[in-house]
């Protein structure tokens, strides 16, 4: 059986939406973060060294990161779903996509929330951020302007890496002017199989 | 021809590197950080939009994002070194390092250097900012308490991801203490094809 270890507005819903992606039976063990801090529980430490979301265990497995989660799921249950043919010119968008999503295009966004927390005191970082938000969002909002999904003509595995970026910058209100985005961060928000991650995840404010 | 479009003192040292363990030919395309800013300069842009470094051209194709030419170098060109079967329960371990070397060790390394810059200013995030150092550079030091690479015995796409992390820890000075990662990076500097990398790179003063 596949358990994920769920902690609610954090990157393990995107793990709920690709396994309903699969048809996939699993089940959840839920985490809540801290009313104070915001911050995982110290409780997910059981689970794994890093105490973070998400941790999927597969029967004496236990795969952690969300890259590698995704790209473990697809490559084992895909079949050919979700990821296309590695020797196809799209496999290396694919690539530079998955490892996008959490090498660059969460940094500013990381960052931002970090450094909203000093108030005042972190103004002088903020056209640094700013200008890294409109470079990343600039580039991923160019990229959509011809295709509805950011491989090829079909989703993937890029799109369930970098919808969760999108839904963080949307609730930083870092996304308005960027016209594709919001429309495609609409549409995978309409898609069944995301709806029903949302249902069996349960509190998820940042997909609003 | 492979060409690398290389930025001193950067993550595409690490191409570099990469490129000699596999023998493979390549040229350089050499850009220098701004003196002042540090940062990337803007000519960067003429090779990728997001004007970051490391880029990748072979032929036709331009592939960007650390993770994402790694792995394609690996999967052209690798042909069953660099990176475990796929079969094997130690490509669950390669894929999670791969996503985490940027995707989740680089984070509290990024923040470090950025809060730095507000100098007395930034001083709340910092308990936050170290405890995550602690928490990812115990891990990985952890990892390497039974082995002299990250995925089972033998140099993978994941050390040559990871090394650079280490590297910029080390930078910052945040790697005493962590007794087997200073020793495994000792140890990866002392590879042939390493220091090949190095000559052919010029400046880089994170391997120091």
């Amino acid at each position: 059986m596949i358990t994920v270890h769920h902690l609610n507005n954090s990157r393990s819903q995107r793990i709920l939406w690709l396994l309903e992606e699969l048809g996939l039976d699993y089940e959840i063990v839920s985490y809540q973060r801290d009313a104070t801090t915001n911050f995982a529980p110290e409780i997910l430490k059981g689970v794994h060294p890093l105490g973070k979301s998400p941790v999927l265990t597969d029967g004496d497995r236990t795969v952690a990161e969300s890259g590698a989660i995704v790209e473990y799921l697809i490559r084992k249950y895909g079949r050919d779903r979700l990821m296309p043919n590695e020797d196809s010119a799209e496999f290396v968008s694919y690539l530079h996509w998955m490892h996008y999503a959490e090498g660059s295009a969460m940094l500013p966004l990381m960052l931002s929330l970090y450094v909203m927390r000093l108030g005042e005191a972190g103004k002088p970082l903020h056209p640094r951020i700013e200008s890294e938000v409109q470079n990343h969002f600039g580039y991923m909002n160019e990229a959509l302007g011809q295709s509805d999904f950011f491989v090829g003509n079909a989703l993937s595995g890029a799109d369930i890496q970098l919808t969760f970026a999108l839904e963080a910058a949307k609730s930083l209100g870092l996304l308005s002017g960027f016209g594709n985005l919001e429309r495609y961060l609409g549409k995978m928000h309409e898609r069944a199989a995301y709806k029903r991650g949302i249902e069996r995840g349960g509190q998820y404010d940042l997909g609003k």
